[in-house]
């Protein structure tokens, strides 16, 4: 799940409940209202013509449809149904309260008495639960519906799906416990959710339980689909032990975040340790500009340190979630503004490149280059992405802010982390507990357009505390105010922290120039050597061929890099969108026509003079399927 | 199979028998003596430990062994037995003619009254045959026995194995040919066996039964693995109207390959049209520079126009030597030389890459760049290549030259193709069929380590003819003389053709110079930009880390172009190379270690000099397994 709330010492910073953050307005405001209004309904229709909810209806005894679709369709309802609990939280609905109690109420007629739940192995192969963990994903599915019981407790209050959620998970630990049977699940989730889980129950044995999952892995007793090892399924080192991130990359980035979740309640260094190597793996060698992970389709896989093509990457939206999940909680734990910003870079990119403007179209892959378009599905056979998409829309608020404690030392504050326009309500005591005046905040800014940030202090106490605005590594010369007058406080690891007695109406201005930028690949990177990549502000951009009149094929296109890059909003494209525009040349890519190879001395003619105009990367296709690339060759 | 030998009018080049072409020293001679000497006997160990020889004793009742390997583990035994039987025509053997007996013996206990042969559904899914033709391989594996059984034949006149391969094309014909059962093997194959067939037997209607199962294909009713549709399996559209190569590389260099060879005998211009327009796009926008096909691992296959990475390309040596034999009736089939050139660039690259210089291992796949080195493994689970490797290399004299006739008329002549020292006989009559004196010739070089050959011609009868040399198109300034006077031949395309009325003892000197030299990719090409590639002569050479000793990391060597580039034989490396030296840097990676992307305005300081030495790309991974690559970045 998205969201961790927790009170445990061993989170450096400590999140915010998403009760206590209203989303007011701007770009992530827009993208909520389609997620609550366009795409949590048409999911509901989606996963009735899938057959997800005939599944389920079929398992409660209360239909006789055929089951259809993969082992794992129950994952897609409970995903959806997280994000409906989440958006019941952000925006009253009746509407959305009653399809949730609907689906709840059929999740409940289809628990077993004993607390097992999953409609494939009900309905298809009784016999047969908990036979093939390498595949079967039922602790998988379970840990999705773990999460969207700990989201629709926390947004309602109500306990029915939590409290079938708890059968199945003690279901679980019947069997897989301490103790118990020696296995674990071939595709990681139920770590998260169960730590989740003991967070909002206090019952520790799900927290065991998620650890001894954890411990069980590395002794490459599971077997991948096809050519793959056991590190498809985690399954090749002890997670302690492991210096690479490697094989399927969800099912990595999953683990990873459910590691350090158990970290933050138990502080074994050890686990935090293993995060920070692998982490370091993936962020220096395996990471694409938009955040994107999975440079292989052969097993959805990482690849190697610094194999990066932008075509065949497969970039999976899941993979982008996962890793917007792991830096999460890697902020969480050591209060590191890198983390921080890769959250901010691939939630900009790669996460929602997946999601059409219209809300009803997906991606599963996200490739920097296509020459040939891609057409953007309405659902997949597969369904993970969609609801993965629609959780993580519905909880972007909880990124905004956290808050560092206890009062009255000067470590106590509040951290700002993503720029949304929002309300935030920061509480002295532990979560859901408030003590005093709470201290309060409104967000103002038309980020990630715009640089400029306005926070004003709401309420608080008579106490000093500190205030903490990170900076993006991106970002060259910002600028501080505090009630107009500036200030240059010291920007330590990314954040400039501002401590003060604060008093209600204090404003702070900040900031963060955007003008668009060239960025380079390190020159390790084989697939892109030769070429640059337009950003500006937290977005990459990217050529799509409809913007381009003059050229025939994308890949005769070149760009001088000497030339000053334009900006202009257009409001009509896009949703709104900031164009950037460069000096370029169309390479005559014809004399070559007919050979692959050529002697050195050929020169290729000079091309031809044209402006190129860049588009935001999570825009592309949705004027229908056009060549695109991320990456531009530069002239020379 | 490789060698294909015919009379017909539509073969605008005939084939020399491969018994009038003896290779007598050089390089070929050497891997034949290797392949004779240790890869044919280490093979037919493989085949006993892996399974095959035991499938077919257990098929033939002769023993009670279980069933071992996938469904396809007869076509290793018959390609190997292919390769034994074109070697036991080129070097007499009484061991070999054992081995080769013994098996022959063994398969003929395995078939089948009926004439039905394949191991695998005789002792696993007897009630299963031509059951599955999509993933089955029955008719592949009996297009390997029919190739074998030719080679056999034509080797030693015998034909106890031609009988059982009779007798199987027999009753598949009654189950499959014309106005049969409407359907085709998902591995095409057996094609160019059942047209080889017909050429040795006279018997018409193998050559139909090749075109039916043809012209079945392209109705999408064969299904593909995993994600794959139905091109994988050559499905997608009927050949006559395709316009792209595309699906599994092998099978469709297969198919190819058969579709000329029914042209070649039916004249049917459809098909050398198709067979033209998917030639031009697979060598102007899919093949490697080593002549390797298969950009993709997903499906073993084709990838899009210019999608051509080195680190995860395929280049299955299978896929190599389909491209050979495609080349080779291209070549026939319209006596271009281009056909000739792309031959010669596999051969030497692409395909000799898969064969290790000890004779007993093999690549299976032969990708450009290799970051952390590839071990070569013995044999395969899945073994192809190896003995497709060993009928490659038993057959490589056949390339050699070709004949035009009939005699007497301008065009009367004798075409060298490749430059292999050898001995050839050119008979005027049809193939087997000799009619006075034979014009025989004798070719002396070290080609391909240098480019000066000496052409004498031994006998010939007292006509005119033309003697053509291929000029390959890699090569400026070739210098020719005839008896040490230099002469200035029309060099039409791709050929210098001298005619005259030649007398036994006549010496024609061709000079090819070598020089080692840079080459460029196509612009569009994004895998391989900013990058060169040293050849010389017809050797793509490559950068292995071993001969870099001041190299810890292969992706941070930068050469520069300006310099000359040097050569220097090494007669005790490699088997003999000849190694090419250039100037470099070593880019001082460590200062991006810590970044996968910074801004454009940090340049990367400039590198430390130095020295790079490349090896032919044939001779990588012979040294244990460490980093390669072809392509090398430009230092700026």
């Amino acid at each position: 799940m998205d969201v961790s709330e927790t009170n445990t010492p061993h989170s450096k910073l400590r999140p915010l409940p998403l009760r206590d953050v209203k989303i007011t307005g701007g770009f992530w405001a827009q993208r909520q209202r389609l997620n609550h209004h366009v795409t949590l309904f048409d999911g509901y229709k989606k996963l009735e013509e899938a057959g997800n909810l005939g599944n389920l209806r079929r398992a409660a005894g209360m239909s006789d449809e055929p089951y259809r679709g993969p082992v794992f369709m129950d994952e897609d309802v409970y995903k959806w149904l997280e994000a409906l609990s989440h958006e019941i939280g952000n925006s009253v609905d009746p509407e959305l309260v009653g399809l949730a109690d609907k689906t709840i109420s059929l999740i409940a007629a289809a628990q077993q008495p004993d607390g097992y739940l999953n409609s494939y192995y009900q309905v298809m192969a009784p016999d047969q639960k908990w036979a093939d963990l390498d595949h079967g994903h039922e602790m998988y599915c379970a840990g999705h519906l773990i999460q969207a019981a700990v989201a629709h407790h926390r947004a309602t209050g109500g306990d029915s799906l939590l409290n079938i959620a708890r059968r199945l998970a003690d279901h679980i630990n019947t069997i897989f416990g301490p103790g118990g049977r020696d296995g674990t699940c071939g595709h990681p989730e139920i770590e998260m959710a169960l730590v989740e889980l003991y967070r909002e129950t206090g019952e520790k044995r799900y927290l065991e339980l998620a650890q001894v999952l954890v411990d069980r892995r590395g002794q490459k007793r599971m077997v991948g689909l096809g050519p793959y090892g056991p590190e498809y399924h985690q399954d090749r080192v002890p997670v302690r032990d492991s210096h690479r991130v490697e094989g399927h990359a969800v099912r990595q980035l999953y683990l990873l975040s459910g590691v350090v979740d158990i970290y933050l309640e138990t502080g074994e260094r050890a686990l935090l340790d293993a995060a920070m190597r692998l982490w370091h793996d993936a962020f220096t060698g395996k990471m694409y500009i938009t955040g994107g992970f999975g440079s292989r389709y052969e097993g959805e896989s990482f690849g190697e340190p610094y194999e990066l093509p932008s075509d065949r990457c497969y970039c999976e939206t899941c993979a982008a979630v996962g890793s917007a999940m792991w830096n999460w909680r890697m902020l969480l734990a050591t209060g590191e503004a890198r983390f921080a910003d890769e959250l901010e870079r691939v939630l900009y990119n790669g996460f929602l490149s997946g999601y059409a403007l219209d809300g009803r179209h997906y991606f599963y892959m996200n490739p920097l280059e296509s020459r040939e378009g891609a057409e953007r599905p309405g659902w997949h056979s597969v369904a993970c992405c969609p609801p993965n998409i629609m959780r993580q829309i519905s909880t972007v608020g909880h990124y905004i802010a956290t808050r560092t404690g206890p009062i009255e030392t000067t470590e106590s504050g509040i951290q700002i982390h993503q720029y949304i326009s929002s309300t935030l309500r920061a509480g002295k005591g532990p979560i859901g507990l408030s003590e005093g005046t709470p201290r309060t905040l409104s967000l103002e800014t038309d980020y990630p357009h715009d640089g400029r940030v306005r926070i004003t202090v709401d309420s608080t106490d008579g106490a000093p505390w500190q205030l903490s605005l990170r900076i993006p590594a991106w970002c060259l010369g910002p600028q501080l105010s505090v009630n107009g007058e500036p200030v240059s406080p010291a920007a330590a690891a990314g954040y400039a922290t501002i401590e003060r007695t604060w008093r209600p109406g204090d404003v702070v201005e900040l900031s963060l120039p955007m003008s668009p930028r060239w960025v380079q690949p390190n020159p390790r990177v084989d697939a892109v050597r030769g070429s640059v990549a337009i950003m500006r502000g937290p977005f990459v951009y990217c050529l799509e061929e409809t913007d381009q009149p003059y050229v025939s094929n994308l890949l005769d296109v070149r760009v001088d890099t000497a030339c000053t890059l334009q900006e202009n909003w257009d409001d009509d494209l896009l949703g709104g969108v900031m164009l950037v525009r460069a000096r370029g040349q169309l390479e005559k890519g014809a004399e070559w026509a007919e050979q692959l190879y050529a002697p050195l001395d050929e020169e290729t003619p000079s091309g031809t003079e044209l402006t190129l105009t860049a588009i935001p990367y999570y825009t592309w296709a949705n004027r229908g399927s056009v060549a695109m690339r991320v990456w531009i060759p530069r002239a020379t």
